[in-house]
């Protein structure tokens, strides 16, 4: 047996923008390691923060993003604004971004990157989608070799959690309640109860995979607001259950965007998720490929982080590692929405088709061979 | 809606050392992409193939190595000599290699990736393990940042496949049979069915996640060669089903690695794998990843050719992507073996347990918070 050592590399130097918990992970994560050093961190208030952790607090972002020690900047501060502006500061600075922060990358993106490469620095978002589990690098490596025609996935853990104690008999608000009470959900639930949270993620996964960047707001974005524990106990007495799902189709010109709850059989991978746990899977030529793991926590959040910040120290600088595939870009004009249903029928929302049973509605891992017999392609606004 | 386009990048030319079933997947990937371009293809017999395809074929592998316009040699002609003779010889000529050769990676992995530091080039192996899931990279991103604890996954596919027709009343040596007769199983089984090809992969899988290297052949490794389809109804009447599950654990100085049929329920993730599906899991403070997807096959395993050239295009030279952890590198210089059994009897064969009954069996990832409880402690030869 052998042991194997590797050399030390040089220090690199992170500011930190945003110091809650998914902030306090990196810390953690980064004080354990060997060549990585938190320089300076962004709070609102230093002085609740000054002398209980070994790193310089500011108020001041330009004491960070004007620092020429500072290598990367990390952003976990969360929310469209100042988060953006303080990313296109720190790009602007010839700084490396990573971040966490999954609204702004849905929104912001593609102009990110390309600032990113402008400035021939790296933008990295690892994190923003599958919190602790290496999704977008999975994806990235497929995506070097072979389309990918399918991405799909639970990527709310909220939701989650609600469900399963619907499950167990509890009303939706009272399921709700309960997640705010244990911190699974914000005061304002919407983005999560909504799908909005997952549609985000749905627009990050789609993004890379088919070189194209949805709009949420365009995609038919249903959330469990209407679902309460009836339809649970109904579905469960049939040996159902269900998660909400994000899923993306790439098709000839147009991208099928749904973020829907649905419903699987009891024994499906969705409902062996609970809590925090996401599954992501993408459908290429060689097959499905299933990723799942935490997607939430500070640790778990940090280490997507971190892998971020490992992959900015080897890099070339002006080759941004997650986007290497120029052959599969294609411009997509126009967008259409899919959803597995009769063709015969109305987009319904997924509440009234809980009331009319279950049954017809297919399972997108079950989609037959022609998927026309059973689609209804819905036209956005 | 927005198409993001890539510039291109210069073409890198690659050396393919063999020409199966993943080789030609390897042409047909590299086929597709820009900026990648096979310039010659070493087989025993260039006659049989000059002409087929648009690529000159040499029985010369001089003719490759030497080749100064060749920038990264492909070995996929698996066994272990001449292939390990060739690793050594194209990092000797500082070009990178990338291979799928879990042999040759399991017993000269350490040194071949010596050789490729002092050479300042890669040797990169993401096919050897799980074809074409993107696990290595996986585990090396979580490697960056928080240390992994247990490794363990299906990663044999023949098995599954004998298993799955053993559970549908097939005889052994019938279902060896019939996985020869369909190209699933070698005319010698011993490398799947006696467990070495899973063992081969647990090496690399726990030399990246502990850096220290197991010789499987020190393991504890049980097939399936003693299981009947009388043990698999059994057990399914019970609830039960088998897989060959292969599992490293890092305890303080030393390392448990196993390699042997184990029992689920029937709802277990690894039940739900047949043929070549892979299912890989590490378990980290973070929590559980797992990945899943097609262990073997020509386009899979190219995927993961492909995308490790993509990274040799994209890596600072003298820094191995696949190794970049140096925090939890540790000396173990002596190995335990670790198996989930009662711990007043000596360890048995799995078949003879079955022969008492499957319930003993504990399913590893059932392991309780004090795992003195249950395990039995066995130390090699």
């Amino acid at each position: 047996m052998q042991a194997l050592r590797q050399g030390i590399m040089e220090n690199t130097q992170i500011g930190l923008l945003g110091f809650g918990t998914v902030g306090q992970g990196v810390l953690d994560v980064v004080n354990r390691r060997e060549g990585l050093h938190v320089a300076k961190a962004l709070v609102r208030h230093p002085e609740n923060y000054q002398g209980k952790y070994a790193v310089p607090f500011t108020s001041n972002p330009d004491d960070i993003l004007s620092d020429p020690d500072i290598d990367v900047i990390v952003e976990v501060m969360g929310g469209l604004h100042p988060a953006y502006d303080l990313i296109v500061a720190a790009l602007g600075q010839r700084k490396s971004v990573v971040t966490a922060n999954k609204a702004v990358v849905a929104r912001y993106g593609p102009e990110l990157m390309s600032r990113a490469r402008e400035a021939r620095q790296n933008f990295l978002f690892e994190a923003s989608v599958g919190g602790g589990i290496p999704v977008l690098d999975a994806l990235s490596q497929h995506l070097s070799t072979v389309p990918i025609h399918v991405v799909e996935g639970v990527v709310n853990g909220t939701t989650n959690f609600i469900l399963d104690q619907m499950d167990q008999g509890m009303s939706y608000h009272h399921a709700l309640e309960r997640a705010q009470a244990l911190g699974f959900a914000e005061q304002d639930p919407s983005a999560d109860v909504d799908g909005w949270d997952s549609a985000r993620k749905l627009t990050i996964l789609a993004g890379l995979a088919f070189h194209a960047w949805v709009d949420a707001e365009e995609g038919f974005v249903e959330g469990i607001r209407q679902i309460d524990a009836e339809h649970l106990t109904r579905l469960r007495q049939m040996g159902f259950g269900m998660r909400l799902v994000a899923r993306a189709e790439r098709h000839p010109g147009s991208i099928g965007f749904v973020v829907a709850p649905t419903v699987y059989p009891q024994d499906h991978r969705y409902l062996q998720l609970h809590g925090s746990q996401n599954a992501i899977g993408f459908l290429s030529e060689a097959g499905w490929t299933w990723i799942e793991g935490p997607g939430a926590g500070g640790i778990a959040t940090a280490t997507s982080i971190v892998a971020d910040i490992q992959r900015i120290r080897m890099s070339v600088p002006d080759r941004n590692p997650l986007f290497f595939s120029p052959s599969y870009a294609e411009n997509v004009d126009d967008a259409y929405f899919i959803f597995m249903d009769n063709p015969d029928k109305p987009l319904p929302h997924i509440a009234d088709a809980l009331r009319s049973g279950p049954g017809f509605i297919v399972a997108p891992h079950k989609l037959p061979e022609d998927p026309s017999i059973i689609q209804y392609r819905y036209r956005a606004k």
